[in-house]
């Protein structure tokens, strides 16, 4: 086996907690003395053991004069979890390869630096790229402060989402919902408006039952749930606070609404309202559900990093409703323009994926 | 070889004809003779030789007790050219095996029955589904007295066609636009609008400097440019008459402008007028490449086979212009559904292939 055969394990480790470990980024750990894996393990969740922890644990002994190879650079600092780049020292490990530095320019290196202090030989830089497509959310949150911002929208052929009465149930059908339960369980923060969950009732939860992946773990991390409330219209006895995981719901006013324990209140000032609150998320990724107007205004702003369109094989016709309210362009160089990234069928429709 | 691979040799002949051949089927014809091929051919363009002809001229004394393998049984009737079955006959081959019979009911076994009451061993049936794929239209056309129609339609993924001042070059790129060249080069006859005729200043014909397949002949076969001007909006010095391909224009009443001579006038009732005109056109396959209204009504008539949707990776807001006039629908079980038979990029957009 070379490095890189063995780094792509430690990747396939980390990928494993692509649903779970937000905010923590998805990481994986192999550990190989004398050409053999003798320790292997990927971080789960949030405030549990970190993946060196877990392949150190499997290693014991093992793991003196070995080569340890990590998706991302070790942790340097004391969170809930001890350092792991100290964790590696004291195992004994004679080498260390990470993937990738940490993405944070205030961390980057120190981990490496605690290796190399103590003799231990390091490199970075192995399969990087597939490395940094674990946790592109992490890595923008750790480099701009922003979270990965991820668009759903679903719409027919003919970029309609509801019919002139408003009838908009079933355009797409039940493979295509339950992959946007795999958006969900990706996304730290699922953001909507007050009008959709005023028509469309939703609840914005991950249903296990519906999950189209498998997954490790016995429990799917729950997503926070925002709802965009500027003017308080939503009633606090609403069905979407019932849904007992955590939500905020985010006004522009002094808020007395009486909610349960599970929903905080954020208020905000209309100023750059939206790229304000994603600033406050404490979520590396953030997913859009919302309507025409909500999801134009994200777009508008630029702050849309990945749009997840939804096509379903019909027409409605111009009389039905449309999918994006944008600002009046007086040229086609205005218009939003995207790389098609991958393009997939699911279902009976299509699931494409573009990026700014 | 086996009998399967011969015809599949013969399917792919008359593959190189599918641009050239309308109003007449694309035919392959494959001449074998002790397990090795002496003769071959395709039909190229109507009012010439027939793929068995141009076969049986290559094998010449070879064809004596040989077997041939045809993509569609031979014809029976006199036509342009004398029957080919009867030329199969003279050649004396010992056995025909052709993919299909003749999807006219009126013809349907006609040309094998003269193969067998000649004593010559016959069979069909071999790749069939691949040898209709070869003539959708003529064998729809066969089948109906309609014509195959297809539908090339354009727009930003919200399905927008203009912006609100009614800018509309350039949604979709260069390589979409050559793509379309091969939808025409297709079709038998292509069917626009006296609007679109008027804003976009279409030529609708096959430019062969921008064909992006490579085709065997010197020259591409132009389709018949139909425009419908039924309140006669458009005069006779518009640029699209004096595109020097034959053209229709169609109306509700008397034509007195003066075209010149490649144009002809055709007055038509309003009573199913779409559908009257279908079965006029002296074509086996339709492209419509008209605006949203025109488009909109040969869907609700359901007369539209094959939907061919370019994509643009760009958003132009709900203010933007829509795609298509359809009739108010109440219930989405009303809008027309279709199924996804190809998705493939081309450029920078996407074309979705659809079938009713």
């Amino acid at each position: 086996m070379t490095d890189a055969q063995w780094m792509a394990r430690a990747i396939k480790l980390a990928a494993q907690g692509r649903y779970t470990t937000e905010p923590n980024p998805a990481v994986g750990c192999v550990i190989v003395k004398n050409g053999e894996l003798v320790g292997e393990g990927w971080h789960q969740q949030a405030g549990t053991a970190h993946a060196e922890v877990h392949a150190l644990n499997m290693a014991g002994e093992r793991a003196r004069g070995a080569t340890a190879y990590v998706t991302l650079e070790p942790c340097a600092h004391y969170g809930r979890t001890p350092p792991c780049a100290e964790a590696l020292v004291k195992a004994g490990v004679a080498k260390v390869i990470a993937a990738m530095v940490d993405p944070n320019p205030q961390v980057a290196g120190k981990g490496l630096k605690i290796l190399e202090d103590a003799g231990i030989a390091t490199q970075h830089g192995l399969l990087e790229a597939d490395a940094r497509a674990l946790n592109p959310g992490f890595i923008k949150k750790m480099e701009t402060g922003l979270p990965l911002v991820r668009m759903k929208l679903a719409a027919s052929l003919d970029g309609r989402t509801a019919l002139k009465n408003g009838q908009s149930k079933w355009i797409t059908g039940p493979d295509a919902r339950a992959d946007v339960q795999r958006l969900r369980a990706m996304s730290g923060a699922i953001i909507t408006g007050a009008g959709t969950v005023l028509v469309d009732e939703p609840s914005l939860n991950v249903r296990q039952s519906q999950f189209p992946d498998p997954y490790p773990l016995p429990e799917l991390r729950q997503p926070l749930r925002v709802v965009l409330d500027r003017r308080q219209r939503l009633g606090s006895d609403n069905g979407f606070f019932q849904v007992p995981t955590p939500a905020w719901v985010v006004s522009h006013h002094n808020d007395h609404r009486d909610f349960p324990d599970h929903v905080e209140r954020l208020r905000l000032g209309e100023k750059d309202f939206l790229k304000t609150l994603l600033k406050k998320l404490p979520v590396n990724s953030v997913l859009v559900e919302a309507g025409a107007e909500l999801s134009g205004a994200f777009l508008a702003e630029g702050l849309v990093d990945e749009l997840v369109l939804y096509l379903a094989p019909t027409l409605m016709g111009d009389v039905s409703r449309g999918l994006l309210a944008l600002p009046v362009f007086s040229d086609m160089a205005q218009a939003p323009r995207f790389t098609i990234k991958d393009v997939r069928r699911v279902g009976d429709d299509l699931r494409l994926t573009l990026e700014v």
